[in-house]
C-alpha cells in the first residue's frame, strides 16, 4: 500500500464537486439495499453530484442483526455499504472506506464476540448513540468518507419484514409465516413467498428521504434482493405514496439473476408482476434490464408497458465474476435513459 | 449539541499549528499510560506543537484486554486516550474524539459481546489490521482527530507485566508471582510489589519512540500508575537506555495520590526510591510534585537530589473532583520548568 510510505493525507477541502458548467446536475434518488444499491450508487456518482441513497432498515442478519439485538439500533450494514460506495476518490476517502468495510476475524479457538462485525457498523452505531439522530450520524460518517452524496434510512425506526410462505411437504402444501429479512431471504421455493409486509405496518418514513424523492429529477428503484431490498420501499405507506406522487421520472432496474433463494422460479416478467401486485399505483418511466436475464423480450416489454414504462435493454452486467453490475456500463445506461426522458 | 443543527464541519486544512514567531517550539516526549498521560498531554499541547506521546502496551484488562485476547493485537486503550487528549480543538476534532471515546452498553438482558468496548479501540485495531503497521495506524487515527502531536507505542509488540507480591497470610508471609497489568494493579498491600518485570524481557522498543527521545528537548515521565504505567518505560532495555542517554532534559511528574492499590503504603519519597531501584542510571533534572502529596519536603528534596533533580513544588491538582491534574496548572508548571532549564 503506497500510502504507508507517504504523508498521511487530510480530508480534501470541501466535499462537493466543483460545478463544471452552468448545467444543474440531475437530482437522483436511488432506493434499495445491500450490494444492488452499492452498484447503482457506484454508477450514479459518475453522473451527478446531487445523489441521495435511501436504504432499507429491515435487516436482521449478520453483524447488523446482532447489533440490532444487542444495542437496539437501526441495522447499519446496508447504510454502511451505501456510504462506502460514495467515498471520496482519494487516499483519504478510500482508506476510511476500507476501515468502514473492515470485518474483524477472531483468532481460532477464541469465543469470538467481535467476529464478523464490520467496523463501519460499529462506527455508525456510535455516531447514532452519540448524536441521538440517525440522519445526523450518517452525515458525519459521510463527512469522514468525503461521500459524494447523502445516505438516508428509509425509516428512522428499525423495521421487520414478514411474509407467508407456502411449502410443499409430504402431507401437502403448508402455509407458514416467516418473520425476519434473513429468514425470508432463504425461505423461498418456487413462487411461494406471499403477502410480504413490514412490521410495524404504519412506521413513518424518514422525512429527509420523502423530501429528496419529492424534489428529485430521477428516482431509481433496484437492483437488489427483490423482496427484501427493493419491494420494502413500496411497502412503507409514506414512502410508497411519495414514490407514486413525485414529479420525478422513475426507473426500475432489474437484477442480473432472476432466481435467488427468495425468488426461485421467478422470471424477469414475474419480478415486474410482483411490483405491480404490491404497488399497483406505482408507475415507471423506464425498466432497465440486461438482455441476458430477459427470456421473452416481447413479454417483458409488454409487462413493462403495463407499468407505464418503456423497456430498456442494455448490457450492464460485469464482464466476469458473477451476476454483478458493472458501474461504468450501468452509468452509461442511466446516462442514456436520463437523456431520453 | 449545537453542531447537530449546523453544517457538518470538515477537517480543517493542515494539522499543525501555525508558527507564531521565529522561536522553535520545544520537542517534548511524554511517557506514561492511561489517565496520567492524558493529563500531561492536555497540558503539554498548550506549550508546544512538537509533542510525542509514548504509551505502555502491557494492559490486559477491560476492552483492551479482551481485544488482545480475541484479535492478538496491541492493547489500544491507552493509545486511544492519548490520541483523544491531543484532538484538534474544533467541532470536527471533538466529535471524532467523542466517537473514539464512546463505549457501547449492551441493553439489559442481552449477552453483551460489545459491552464496554470503546469504539476508538476497535477503530485503532482496524487500522492496524488494515495497514499492518502499528505506527501508521496510529498516524491515521491521529489524522482523523487532527491530533496536535504523535502517539507511539513503547513497543510494537504486546508486553506483559509480571511482579512478585508478598502477601500476609495466616501462616505468615507468602510469596506469589502475579502476571498481568490488571492483576498487578490491584495486588498490592503495604510495600510488597517486588521485582516488577516485562515479558518478554528483551522486547524491542518502538524505533520511532527511541528517535523521538533522542531528539527531544524535554522528556516527561509520569504521572500515572507507578508500577504499571510509569515504571514499564524504564523496564524495557532499549527504552531505558534511550532515556538515560538522551541529551534532553528530564522531568519526573509525581502523582496526586500516593496510595493506590498498587502503591499502598508508599510515600512520595518511596515513589522516587522505586524508580531509582529499577533504573539507577536514570538521572532527572526536575521532579514536579504537588505540595499536597509531599509529606516531608526536605526528605523529598533530598530524594530528588539523589536522582540529580531539583524538586519543584507546584499546585497542579484540579480544584475539585478527586486527584486529577489540572491541565492549565500543569502547563504553567511545565512552562516554568522548561524556562528554568
Amino acid at each position: 500500500m503506497g500510502f504507508l510510505t507517504g504523508p498521511i493525507p487530510v480530508l480534501p477541502e470541501g466535499s462537493t464537486l466543483p460545478a463544471t458548467s452552468g448545467t444543474k446536475p440531475p437530482a437522483v434518488v436511488a432506493l434499495g439495499g445491500g450490494h444492488g444499491l452499492s452498484a447503482t450508487l457506484s454508477a450514479l456518482r459518475l453522473l451527478t453530484t446531487d445523489l441521495t441513497a435511501v436504504v432499507t432498515v429491515a435487516d436482521n442478519g449478520g453483524s447488523s442483526g446482532r447489533l440490532r439485538e444487542e444495542l437496539d439500533v437501526l441495522p447499519p450494514g446496508d447504510l454502511r455499504m451505501a456510504l462506502a460506495a460514495l467515498c471520496d476518490d482519494t487516499d483519504w476517502g478510500r482508506t476510511w472506506r476500507d476501515v468502514m468495510q473492515h470485518r474483524f476475524k477472531s483468532r481460532p479457538g477464541v469465543e469470538g464476540s467481535l467476529d464478523n462485525h464490520a467496523l463501519g457498523n460499529l462506527l455508525i452505531v456510535t455516531l447514532w448513540e452519540l448524536l441521538g439522530d440517525p440522519v445526523a450520524g450518517l452525515q458525519w460518517a459521510g463527512a469522514l468518507l468525503g461521500a459524494r452524496g447523502q445516505v438516508l434510512p428509509m425509516s428512522t425506526q428499525p423495521l421487520t419484514i414478514q411474509g407467508d410462505v407456502l411449502r410443499q411437504t409430504e402431507s401437502g402444501l403448508r402455509h407458514d409465516t416467516v418473520t425476519g429479512q434473513a429468514e425470508l431471504a432463504v425461505a423461498g421455493t418456487r413462487s411461494n413467498v406471499l403477502n410480504v409486509r413490514l412490521l410495524p405496518s404504519d412506521a413513518p418514513a424518514c422525512q429527509d428521504a420523502l423530501t429528496a424523492i419529492e424534489k428529485a429529477d430521477w428516482v431509481i428503484l433496484g437492483p437488489g434482493s427483490w423482496y427484501t431490498s427493493v419491494l420494502p420501499h413500496l411497502l412503507l405507506p409514506q414512502m410508497r405514496d411519495a414514490l407514486c406522487a413525485t414529479s420525478a421520472s422513475r426507473c426500475l432496474t432489474m437484477n442480473l439473476l432472476n432466481e435467488t433463494k427468495e425468488t426461485a422460479g421467478m422470471s424477469a416478467v414475474d419480478h415486474l408482476h410482483a411490483i405491480r401486485r404490491y404497488a399497483p399505483g406505482f408507475k415507471v418511466d423506464a425498466v432497465l434490464a440486461d438482455p441476458a436475464v430477459v427470456g421473452d423480450r416481447d413479454a417483458f416489454t409488454a409487462a413493462a408497458a403495463e407499468m407505464g414504462a418503456r423497456a430498456v435493454f442494455g448490457k450492464v452486467g460485469a464482464a466476469a465474476g458473477g451476476p454483478v453490475h458493472d458501474p461504468l456500463r450501468l452509468a452509461a445506461a442511466y446516462h442514456d435513459i436520463f437523456g431520453e426522458s
